[in-house]
């Protein structure tokens, strides 16, 4: 028998790889996680406020019935802050500005009608629908049968409620609405708990922050695993047989193992060279889940200004730069900080532009939003993150077309040695933080089982 | 200044590759072409009939007007045979099998009708529409934003028009109506002189063979580039900089370039790591341009006995395992040779079952258009394309809905010294072996251009 340095190697130091290696370690098994970063977290970054604070520059956010995340927070000794959700909010639309409180701003009656419509039958819906890999019977791959655009184009019949869905799909989904698969759409709006849970903050999946920042989750977690966690080990190659995975590491040292949990997104997944090479139908999949794209903007000022002036600090728009804007200050009140988000689309063509127009029209809009005072921050920290190499798209992957009836199977199903975990492949809170602590937890479980299963030998023998 | 091995470097040896290296040789500057399989040629493979000769079990035709593929089969000494195309057709549709001669078989005529004003109305539409990676108008951002199903959908009006336009498309494209955008259908059918290109063989794609196999273009190639290509040479990492490239290869050796041409899938050459990494709009793109499916299988029999029955080898359903067939019976008419491409879905679900099962479906399927001597073969050669882990599916690629709209300039413009080549980002005869060609001649031309432009240096100089 070949010799094992350990009995489980993860790839990738993300919540969902970090959460898998800490419950392999737990189990009794030794465990390697390999971090092409030099940083972990993945999706899950705090960037430093003028005062030295920490922010978060990536995933932030927890909401009320996200049991893994906030069982996780509780355990790492983490605590929650609200997210500021009293005064007004904006709503940039249809080239309309308007200024409300409570759940529903002042549309057209009859976009309205139709948008709370269309918001019934897609909750009634996604409410009945497996969650993304899950069996697709005859009514889902109707769904996936179309994009997501065809669905709403379907089922609603105003300009303004149609055009109104469309730009909440780009807010959820950080990509058009033509761009994915109905089925994905519908079975990740029933994975997280309906489109209503986005739409407000509270009992909503932004309802709560993680004080210190959500990178502290990662932070803690590495710091459990100690010397376990090794970063800047960027995988390349992983060679496998059927009780056996073996990484090359910088340096050309092998690191082998008896099982592998890769915890990446899935495009991210196919960059690795495996040997035997995959199998045709995860290779297929993962060549149609591409990743969202988003540009999250933290724009930091003295105080939260626009509170003092009634303001919640939420605002949403169909065509500016700053597309959907929450108020992003730290727990203890200040600095003020706006975190805003350019999606899809939009995110594409300010990309293009130099950094000083993009963050022009970043201010512009938060000025239209909440005033003069909004175009003189003290600090401005922005992340494209469809341009980090180790991620390429926030929030997360998406189907297109199809690729959930032909493939599906194939987001969980190992492959010999081979796990898959990260927030993509989870069944409840997909793409979300809980999501990928769900993956971890399911990756960890599948692992742990298998090498119980198998008979245990010591970790390290000679052939 | 950096040590410069060579002045440009190739990655892939498929034609494209060879066909750009041949042209920078030629222009002066020395070339290395990488290739990672231990064989040149990419999609287009050669395998052995048991009599020792040569039989394609990759891309094989070549038609009328495919000047670019046609001018270099004459200038490597490479001679065309016809298609075999006398004789009845079968056709398996709607639970009916007919056989027909002529170009149109006996359907319903309400059906005939209706299949054809779709396809007038495709036709007026495709030959108007850019290349791939073309300038998306308003028109054609209309298209992007549907898939192919959903623009058969509302231009046809019976289920059986629809039906048979569905099974065309997953025989041109390998992959369902819905998986794609309608733009980059149309766009690819408008650059293969549209539908009926691929419908009848003579005057189509389908009108021509190479003799001895289309492989020999690779590897008359190959031979005139000599030990300019390198093969087992799988490229990971590709650092560059404004005026250089450099890959490392194995054994810890680099090669560096001043320029160099990726000559692979889309979807491949996102596997490559590169540093820095590419910018978001390539990488985005490439995330959306999955491979189609087909398992091309080649059975062969003592003599080509379906033409002494009077039939042509053609044959093609909507249900069947060999989904379509081609008489792919050498020039010198001995052995008898069927090519039989299963594509899409219908590869998916075979692809799962053991290769007995496989075979003997085809082998019922291809007695059901011939009669009971298909079942009978003398051998059996089957690839699925989807499983080759250095291509990954096949024909080509095909870009999701509003990929192009987004993203489409990045699929032909170049990075910093890195060009791209390969038959999808061909502006004619897109994914063909012309596409090959012609994308090869555009790289070149690309990099000695660009090579001209600067002062050149001697290629070995150092710091």
């Amino acid at each position: 028998m070949p010799q094992r340095d350990v009995d489980v190697v993860v790839v990738g130091a993300g919540i969902a790889g970090l959460v898998a290696a800490r419950d392999v370690m737990r189990g009794g098994f030794d465990v390697v996680v390999l971090e092409a970063r030099e940083r972990v977290g993945g999706r899950v970054l705090n960037a430093e406020l003028p005062d030295g604070a920490p922010i978060e520059v990536g995933g932030a956010w927890v909401g009320p019935g996200q049991t893994e995340i906030l069982d996780l927070i509780a355990d790492l000794g983490l605590s929650l802050s609200p997210t500021h959700a009293e005064g007004r909010k904006v709503l940039d639309f249809n080239g309309r500005t308007l200024r409300y409180t409570g759940r529903i701003p002042r549309l057209n009656p009859v976009v309205l009608a139709d948008i709370g419509y269309g918001s019934w039958r897609l909750g009634r819906l996604t409410r009945t629908l497996p969650p993304p890999g899950g069996m697709v019977d005859t009514r889902a791959a109707a769904l996936d049968a179309q994009t997501f655009a065809a669905w709403l184009y379907r089922h609603l019949r105003t300009r303004g409620g149609r055009e109104f869905l469309r730009f909440v799909t780009r807010a959820v989904f950080t990509t058009e609405p033509e761009d994915l698969s109905a089925l994905w759409a519908c079975s990740y709006l029933g994975a997280n708990q309906g489109l209503g849970a986005f739409l407000t903050i509270e009992g909503g999946v932004l309802q709560n922050r993680i004080v210190g920042g959500s990178q502290q989750i990662a932070l803690i977690l590495a710091a459990q695993l100690g010397d376990r966690v090794r970063l800047n080990c960027p995988v390349t190659e992983v060679e496998w047989d059927d009780d056996s995975a073996r990484i090359r590491l910088p340096e050309s040292a092998t690191l082998s193992a008896r099982r592998a949990i890769i915890a990446v997104p899935p495009i991210l997944s196919g960059r690795i060279r495996y040997a035997p090479p995959l199998p045709a139908d995860r290779d297929q999949l993962i060549q149609r889940m591409p990743m969202g794209r988003v540009i999250k903007t933290n724009v930091i000022y003295d105080e939260p200004f626009w509170r003092r002036d009634g303001f919640s600090g939420q605002a949403n728009s169909d065509r500016r730069t700053a597309a959907t804007v929450l108020d992003n200050t730290p727990a203890a009140g200040a600095p003020g900080v706006l975190a805003v988000f350019t999606e899809g689309r939009r995110a594409d063509l300010v990309s293009r532009l130099p950094q000083s127009d993009r963050r022009q029209q970043v201010l512009t809009d938060l000025a239209a939003y909440f005033g003069p005072a909004a175009k003189d921050p003290i600090a401005y920290i922005e992340l494209d993150w469809a341009a980090e190499q180790y991620t390429r798209g926030c929030y997360g992957a998406f189907t297109t077309p199809s690729a959930l009836t032909r493939f599906g199977p194939a987001l969980r199903a190992p492959v010999g040695p081979l796990h898959w975990a990260g927030s993509e492949t989870a069944r409840r809170w997909t793409c979300s933080m809980n999501g990928a602590v769900e993956s971890g937890h399911r990756a960890a479980r599948e692992v742990t089982e298998a090498l119980n299963a198998a008979q245990k030998p010591p970790t390290t023998q000679s052939a």
